[in-house]
Formats: C-alpha cells, sequence, structure tokens
C-alpha cells in the first residue's frame, strides 16, 4: 500500500523559516469512517499568511499551526474513497488539504470545485482565496470608485495582479509596484496596468510623485514597510488604505516598521483598514461567477506558477518571501 | 490712543518651541473700512494643532503660519467699531483672530457668540472646535454604538473630556487616559468616566488589559506614539480609531514614530481614520445645540483653564506640551 508523505511544523523559526522549521514524515494512509470521505490532495496553496500561523500567540488571525502538526494550507484533490453522501469518489473538492498527500474530512468547510470549467491550480489562485482577498479587498474594503487613482503593492502576485485588473476594469488608473523589470513589464504589457514601480531599481518616492500628480485615492497594501511610508505621503483627500498583508515584515526578527507618515491620514482625512477575506465567504459565490465571467471575457487573466514536489516545499516556499515566482505559487503534492 | 500688541512667529521651531520663536510686537490699532469692523480680542484659544501650523511645508492640513505673521489662533472678542451692516458695535464674536489684542475683519468666517449664554472661554473649548472635534470625531468617525467600550487618550483636555462624556451619554463604557493622578481623579470624580490610567505612573499594557477584557471598540486618539500603539494591540473585532492628533510627536526632532502594531488592523479588521473637525462646519450648529442641551441637562460639563496676558503666551502654550492645566487652555489677551 501506499504511504501518506506529510509536512509537519517542527520548530517556530526566528525570522526566515529555515530547512529544520519543518520535517517530513511519512505516515499510512488514514481511512474514512461514516460521513467522512479520503482525498488525494493534488495541489497545494503556498501563501504569505502561512508565515503568520506559524509564529506562536495571537499574531495572526486564526489559531498558530501547533508543533509536530501538519503544515495548514488550502489545497485541491480528488476523492478517492467515500463514506459521506453529498461528496462522491471521483469528484473534486477545494478544502483545509494541509501540506500533504491525503487527508480524511468530514467535508465540513469543503467544497466542489469543476476541472473541466479551470484548471485546478486556478481554484488556488484567482478563483480560490487570493483572487477571493482581491475582489472584496479592491471593492468593498477599497471602497473603488471609478476613476480612482489606485496603487498595488505586490502587483504581480497572486491578490496584487487581480485587484489591479479589478480596477482596470473598474475604469481606474492603475498603478502596480512589483520586484524587478520583468514583473514589471508582466503587469504593464500582459495585464494591462498603466504603470509600473519597480521597488528593487526605481526611486519609489519620485515614481509615486510622477504617477500620482493629484494623489493616490486608493492604496491596496501587501507589503508593509517603507512602501506603506511612502504611498502615506502621497495620499489624495479621504484616500482609502486596504491593510491586506506585510509580506516585508513577516520575517523580521526586530520589531515590526509602523508607518511614520500615518498622521497623513489626519491630514487628508484618510482610511486604513485592515481585512480578513473569511469575513466574505457568504458572498464568494457570487465575487466568482462574476470574476469567471470576466475571464471569459479576456478582461481578467490568471497566472499560476506550479512547482512540484513535497520534498521541495521549503524552497517552493521561500520564493514568496524572494520574489522569485509570478502569479500563484503553487506546490503539486501528488506523485502521479 | 492704545496700541495693538501682537505675537508674530519669528522663527520656525526644532523641537518644542523656545521664547525666541516668537516676538511680541506693537503696533497701531487698525482702523475698519467700510464692510469690516473691529474687533478687540478678549480671549484666544491655545491648541496642540498650533504647533503643526507653524512648520514648514505641507505638514498640516492648512498652510503654515508664514514667518513674521502674527500666530493665527481662533478667538473671542467684542465688536467696538463697525462699518459692517451685519455686525454691529457691543456685539461678541468668534473667528480667527490670531494672537493679538486688535484685528479688523469683514467677518467672513466669523459668527457671534451670546455670553448671557455662556462665559465667552465656553465658545473656545466645548461649544467651539475642540468640542465639535469631539462630537463628530466620536460619533461620525468613531461611529460609537451603544455598549461600546471606548478608550480615550488627552483624556483630561478639551477634546478628549468631551469625547468620553459623550460616549458615557450614548452608554458606553468609557477610559480615558490621562497624566497623573489629579487629572485621572478628575476624569472619573467628575466628569463620570468608568475608570482612568495615568500613563505617568501605571502600566499601560496592563491596565488595559484589566479594563478592556474583550478589547476596544473604538480608540479616540489625541497623543500618537507608545499609547497608540498599546491601543492597537487590544483591539476588539472591527474596533475603530480616530486619529484626531499626536501630541506625543507634535515636537519630535526625530522622526514620527509610527505605529509598529499597525497589523492588528488586519487581525481585528480595525479602521483607523483620520479627521479635521472643517469638514464638518455644515453641522456645527446641530451640535451645538446638542451640547447644549447636555450642559443644561448637567450631562455634559465644561472646563476651561484660563491664564492672563499677551506677555505670557510663550509659557501658557508649553501648558498643552507637559500637560500643565486641565480642560481647555484659553489665554486672556484684552488688558481690561
Amino acid at each position: 500500500m501506499k504511504e501518506n508523505k506529510q509536512l509537519l511544523l517542527r520548530k517556530r523559526p526566528l525570522g526566515l523559516p529555515k530547512q529544520d522549521t519543518w520535517k517530513l514524515v511519512k505516515t499510512e494512509i488514514p481511512k474514512p469512517n461514516d460521513g467522512e470521505f479520503l482525498v488525494e490532495c493534488e495541489f497545494v496553496s503556498l501563501d504569505p499568511a502561512m508565515r503568520g500561523w506559524i509564529n506562536a500567540g495571537r499574531s495572526s488571525y486564526i489559531p498558530p499551526v501547533e508543533l509536530n502538526d501538519v503544515m495548514r494550507a488550502g489545497g485541491v484533490g480528488k476523492i478517492i474513497e467515500s463514506n459521506h453522501e453529498n461528496f462522491k469518489v471521483g469528484e473534486y473538492v477545494y478544502g483545509q488539504t494541509g501540506i500533504q498527500q491525503y487527508i480524511v474530512t468530514d467535508g465540513n468547510g469543503w467544497h466542489k470545485v469543476d476541472p473541466t470549467l479551470a484548471p485546478l491550480p486556478m481554484y488556488l489562485g484567482t478563483l480560490g482565496m487570493p483572487g477571493m482577498t482581491a475582489y472584496f479587498g479592491i471593492l468593498e474594503v477599497g471602497e473603488l470608485k471609478e476613476g480612482d487613482a489606485v496603487l498595488v503593492s505586490g502587483a504581480a502576485g497572486a491578490v496584487g495582479s487581480v485587484v489591479g485588473q479589478i480596477a482596470k476594469i473598474k475604469n481606474c488608473k492603475v498603478i502596480g509596484i512589483a520586484g524587478g523589470a520583468d514583473k514589471c513589464k508582466y503587469i504593464v504589457d500582459e495585464l494591462g496596468f498603466d504603470g509600473a514601480i519597480d521597488y528593487k531599481s526605481d526611486n519609489v518616492a519620485s515614481k509615486l510623485k510622477e504617477y500620482f500628480p493629484k494623489g493616490i485615492d486608493v492604496y491596496f497594501d501587501n507589503v508593509g514597510g517603507d512602501i506603506l511610508d511612502l504611498a502615506l505621503s502621497r495620499l489624495a483627500m479621504h484616500a482609502r488604505i486596504v491593510i491586506c498583508g506585510a509580506i516585508s515584515q513577516y520575517n523580521n526578527t526586530t520589531p515590526i516598521k509602523g508607518p511614520s507618515n500615518y498622521l497623513s491620514l489626519l491630514v487628508n482625512r484618510g482610511t486604513m483598514r485592515g481585512m480578513v477575506v473569511f469575513d466574505y465567504a457568504k458572498d464568494y459565490q457570487k465575487a466568482a461567477i462574476q470574476m469567471g465571467q470576466w475571464m471569459m471575457q479576456g478582461k481578467l487573466k490568471s497566472k499560476e506558477d506550479v512547482y512540484e514536489g513535497i520534498e521541495n516545499f521549503h524552497e517552493t516556499f521561500l520564493r514568496l518571501f524572494s520574489g522569485d515566482k509570478k502569479g500563484k505559487l503553487v506546490l503539486k503534492v501528488s506523485e502521479n
């Protein structure tokens, strides 16, 4: 019989995770009881938020992953055994698979996905949590209005790339911040952004001045740190800042850098608001339908960057922080 | 003939203003032309925001005071000469008097006040800009709801004391942060706050934990700095932070300390929003009527701390930053 490779959280890292943060183990494939089913996990989602989940204490919006537990992650897979009346063998599902090859679940919090409508990895990206985060973040939290001047950081990433495209669909001016000439070219040439700022080589402050002569109406922040501060210094009146993440700060070994220019919120009557996508779960369906339509109309492009092998989890995960990936980062964990 | 003593901005201070930031000069009392009137200024308002107005550049929400101009300030006084059809000799008015004893104006932006309804200094406090700031800040920007757990910093000050009392009127739990046992006693015993934290002697973090076991719903921030950070670390879900000021930071000679714990906004889906009271000008009248009613019902108390003599402007102004005053700080500049 085959085995189940599982990736456990072995140590809480200080700073960037190291190889020994994790431990790969082999266990027996579990058996589903009554009302349960067995999923063969195919693709798992690698996201910046996972870094927060492995800190001790209340540093995130859900409890931390316990030591020696399977690392938490969303994933898609195929049902290969079922004692559950609503989930049949052969169906594909999305759920909290964790970083492992097989999981037994009672289906709570899981939903079916259709591999004939879109490739499976897309259900981890534009049609999954990152896409939902982008959709509700820019439209509801950011209160996007037609004609707004919009800045997005992490613009070539799973969330940022969708944020920018939605803002273009809504007739806004959209500038993205990304790392490297290649990603900057990608967001302008392929995704239709109005401009790009390469934070690795451009003077971000002077580029912001050039691109936003009348100030930024909405800043969608995935990175925090210095870029948040520079954006604060260019706000338009009644600007909205969506705090979605702070990837520049997640591996800090020193305290997080707070935005020194936050008093710009006072001067400009601005709003800075945090969001967690799970709050919008009741409207996921509506958003997925809308985004699916935009994709079919060619207005919204989805890009997944898929790596293979649960053994390569660590190196692949680090690409989130080195920036060495484009679009949604996905790991294929099944061996078929 | 009498002379007009005027306080000019002589130098832009680095850090706390010094005696030579200002220069007191004596000039002739100006004459009103057609459509103008002459005001004898009686009381001028001393506010933390004035510190921002004397910095160079766009560090505030209105242009800086120019060097050698009369220092900007709101004030109340009596009309002693008039060529204006709507403003008569003997009437009392509020307007941007500046720090001086006499001013000629065409009345734009000025309004009449009634010294028989409330003492003149109160029109600089609870019935003036600080009161309006408190009213719109806590009710509109803070979106106060019945039963909210509310924290106010600068709680014994002109704005904070009104914020806390309004929140009590709205059946909220209100804790104030102030400096010194005397002020803490004042806000609890005289103003009816549910509790006080003395930032000079208490462990603010542990007091916040004790007073807010379920977290802070609304934090009204007048001070910034470390206290803002501590409040961020105790937010309840969907908390609102009103950024009204940052008095702890106004005299910094180093960059402003940004709130390191701002990612608590993400975890708790919180909102941090800046405000400037002038945006609510069209509704001042409504607010003044409501606050007047509360005062007559004994639900809202107003306290003004009045010092005398334009010559004492500098020492009196510094009380804003040393905390050595209670309620609204007012300077009497007339010599009658």
